[in-house]
């Protein structure tokens, strides 16, 4: 189904979900007919003036839909980042969660497989992945402490509970120099999942980091870091099979 | 040329950049015939068994060559997840500089330009293109202040001393919701640049942000942040062609 | 007028203002006998068990009048450490504001003046002063960027839309060795005050710092940084007599 | 004995430790004449202008030996705002190390007592004492693991490997309202000691933060934070006698 964002001057964006009607908003409405414009500028029926373009990725993925709580963007980004994972990678994540992880690696990788063991979460973000029309995402109703059928990935994301009873599983699902990767909101999680690998001959352990966005307000003179921040989403540890 | 990563088990890495001859290092040799391997393990003359498989992209990153300071990868993570940005892609790098940022962006991205004054970053950058055998990326010698050959871009990067020089040429060569991002080590050159598109009607500010990595050990009950750790990077501001 | 707190089992806090009276509360009531009490334990007439003890300076500190924004305790430790002032201290403060910082300097120094040109902030100023019965703090309706009556002194410190107007005239105040520091919420502002400073013979700049505080939650294994924090207050910049 | 700070107009300052013999420097020598002055100009032999003035605390405090690790100015800075001790305030400092933290407090409070069980340790803090000239601080071979003989405390810090075995006896020393503070590197020590706090009911716990220090350059338009910092030193618990 296509879509469509509408932009102020200001800024102010707006989300057509479906052009094949009228939309209707707060200056009016653009008809069906100016909605099929895919960039430039569209006219609302009392002569607003509005941006319009299709939507990218990032459009929509701020679109899909919440169940349980989502990893940040910059968090994605970090992972993205440190393990150079590309066009031609093979990925595994878990749980899946509202899908928000899975997606955004099925963006940029080869192909991406998502366990999750709730069917809740598992209808969301089959629902996300449908929604952002990712082909190379399969989602599984799979409980991944019971085992991983895939094997020689580059890459295996963990946002799950009890991430060390994952150790096992992905020394035999990764390739030599495929990543592990797990999140966890809590230090003492955090730090049973690197001492477990830290026991491991099988895994060498790169880091345990954590991302922090510090948001500015810039206008005229008025330049400063923005007064409340998100203090802290969750500790990223990364290890690497050997 | 073919290459390999070799790892000991205590995560020691060695990087063999031509897989034609014998490798030489500190625990004997292993020979042309074992590295030519892709994954598994390897045995020295003397014994010592090493981890062996092809490099990844991050491997082979971390082996470019340094010019000009590069931009950390917390941030090329920042600009992707932001931007969502993806195989889709066509992307405008400039300055080049070591040609960190636009090969980056190129394992991720359909097609990547960067425009690059200095010859001797030309060439670093043109060298660690092929070193890292990216095929869509084209990097050429052009000063962006004064203008910009592409067009219908989807992002382009700017790592300037007076990014807001820029902001007219990519008016034009941005598709509509396309982005222009901006990396500044200092405050005040970001300030001018936010300011500049506050100023005008065809961008819409979206924001500037710090990306903090804050690295912990964790090992046993000594779980701490590292005691020292990199401060400050760059600022990020992100606009968006409306 | 003598007060006390009170304080139950789970560190829920109360403020008696005045002990001459019976206090009411959520359970039941305290009798003003019970009330002269200036430590351990005393029952509310439905027999509850609540800790009693005199406010210490940060308990009536808590409870001081607001009108203006009021610079946070993390920052004014820091002045404090940083310059090491101490019992035998002579300071100046301008503007007073709501008071906090001259208040708390006092409760450490020998002797503090504060000015305050609003007259509706120096009644909320000079109100808490006396409410934490600080004797060695005058504070006076006078406007700083006019000129400095003390002499000899050991700190100087500024919250003010414009520092950098007073720098000729503490140059003249502080004693030699003496610090002057400027609090201001906007890069900008600590920017030009830093280079009014560098550009005279007869300060030496000391340092510009934010001092950031992160707060953990710490239950169990629930232990992790707080969600939520503050991102920012305010850039401190250091500058000493010479 | 008298001694003095030299500093020359760039900010650069020497320590004179004893002004009863001239003192000399790269610029030649100050007579001992000279370096009674208490403030102002002196001059060197070859005609080098420098000010003069009495080390403040601040500038002593500089100078002090260092044994074992000392905690950072704003971590104490962060105790003494949160806590709010001054002038009245009676408190015990244990393990004292090099006496950094028990000599700041000194500086504030009325009276401070510290206990060391190192020898080696005591005498270190013992001579800073000295140094800076505390009246006020007396300093104990004493094992706080065993008991503490203070009552009526104010304020308990505590920098030590097991402070949760400090919390029974430290019960018994503080007065209603008073503050037990423990300082510690590794997040499983704040861990174990907010949880033993937790499990009380003569405690409340207050907060663990950590206070973390941003410094910045500031020089015409090079403003920005420093590249390299001081990532960690420890967490803060406050819990307060109910």
């Amino acid at each position: 189904m296509a879509s469509r964002i509408l932009i102020t001057r200001e800024g102010k964006r707006y989300f057509v979900k479906d052009i094949s009607k009228d939309y209707h908003m707060e200056y009016g409405f653009i008809s069906k007919v100016d909605l099929k414009k895919k960039q430039g500028q569209v006219k609302t029926n009392t002569g607003t003036e509005l941006g319009i373009f299709e939507p990218s990725f990032s459009d929509l993925y701020r679109k899909i839909k919440r169940g349980p709580q989502i990893i940040a963007r910059k968090d994605i980004g970090f992972i993205m980042a440190e393990t150079g994972i590309g066009k031609n990678s093979v990925i595994l994540d878990s749980g899946a969660g509202s899908g928000a992880l899975c997606c955004y690696l099925a963006n940029y990788a080869k192909k991406v497989t998502a366990y999750e063991i709730r069917e809740d979460f598992l209808n969301i973000s089959k629902y996300n992945a449908e929604f952002l029309g990712l082909k190379n995402l399969t989602i599984k109703n799979k409980d991944i402490y019971q085992g991983i059928d895939e094997k020689n990935l580059d890459l295996i994301t963990l946002d799950l509970p009890e991430p060390w009873n994952v150790v096992e599983h992905a020394s035999k699902a990764l390739k030599s120099g495929g990543y592990l990767v797990s999140y966890s909101p809590t230090i003492p999680q955090a730090m049973d999942f690197a001492n477990a690998i830290l026991e491991r001959k099988d895994f060498a352990i790169i880091k345990t980091s954590e991302v922090i966005e510090r948001e500015w307000e810039m206008e005229g003179r008025k330049v400063r870091p923005k007064s409340r921040m998100i203090g802290h989403t969750g500790f990223l540890t990364f290890a690497r099979k050997i």
